[in-house]
């Protein structure tokens, strides 16, 4: 008796433990009750871009410096070379990191801290979300917790990505190549023209 | 004797494609005439940092703003990772590139752009270079040129780099790491105490 109490209890810390367990397959993993499983090795994925400052809101204003680096996990990477777009399973992570000035012998502009200050995954799984993509933020780090559809992200993804909803317009190796496998959305396409005549 | 001739010819040929083929192995190659052979793939190494208008000198202006971007082969990553320091055959790789600003939706900041601007090596290599380390230029993205010794970079890093002549300071995953094990360099241990009583 005591022995089976034992594996009972030992069988509930495992799933415990493994509920909280970051994910290191580079696949989508999820909890029982929905989140995602955040990727805790996606600085070793391959790495898209960085943007400084961006905003897609021109009166935004931050009162601070900060980058945003992108990664995606390198199974869908080499899928993307060949195809011109994203395969099932796809993540990209959106992390984000205040921006330093002056330190060591940085006399100008920037660099960046070593403080994450937010990270949000992309994850493309047909089978589970009704728009094939979905948002996580995360607090911990750990746990990735859903954006609801209304969030005005899947909107702004949806109109104006180049393709597949996401930003490969901000991607400078993967933009030439979905121009090329002529996989860019018509959206862009057509705001893409409408730059070019101004 | 046709067919010997056709061999020799086919050799030759060869022989020249590979002088000038970039290297796949992420270990340093060179030419039979001590050139580099650039890394091809370093974009899916793994991603260190990225710089916005960093300069080492205040009186610097560019008239553009620029990215810099750090990468590193997988296998030195590891090792960093364990050691706190580089291994031997160690290659950095600094990719510059433009940055943008109107495009698409982004109202504010900066984005990358496709084309790149300079491509830099850093390359550990203690039995073929006197300092350890040398630094590559290339024009062309395929052939590394050897900064001469007498060139500033190798002065400046050898003075102010935290880790083994590297800017780890500005690589935000791998300061704490050589912070943690106690592979930060004299030079760069004074400058940051004497930044801390300003």
């Amino acid at each position: 008796m005591k022995t089976v109490l034992l594996s009972v209890i030992a069988v509930i810390i495992l799933a415990a433990f493994q509920q909280n367990a970051p994910a290191r397959s580079g696949r989508p993993e999820y909890t029982s009750d929905g989140h995602l499983k955040m990727p805790e090795n996606y600085r070793q994925w391959v790495y898209l871009t960085s943007g400084f400052d961006m905003s897609y809101s021109p009166s935004m204003q931050m009162g601070h410096h900060m980058f945003d680096n992108v990664f995606v996990d390198p199974v869908s990477y080499k899928a993307f070379l060949e195809a011109g777009t994203w395969p099932d399973k796809t993540m990209l992570v959106l992390e984000s990191r205040a921006a330093k000035d002056k330190g060591s012998i940085n006399k100008a502009g920037n660099y960046q801290d070593t403080e994450v200050m937010g990270i949000e995954v992309h994850v493309k799984d047909s089978a589970r979300f009704p728009g094939k993509w979905a948002f996580f933020g995360s607090d911990d780090g750990k746990t990735g917790n859903l954006f609801p559809p209304e969030a005005q992200c899947y909107k702004c993804h949806a109109e104006h990505a180049a393709v597949d909803t996401t930003f490969v317009q901000f991607y400078p190796t993967l933009l030439p190549i979905a121009t090329g496998k002529g996989t860019l959305s018509a959206g862009y396409l057509k705001e893409s023209a409408g730059e070019g005549k101004k």
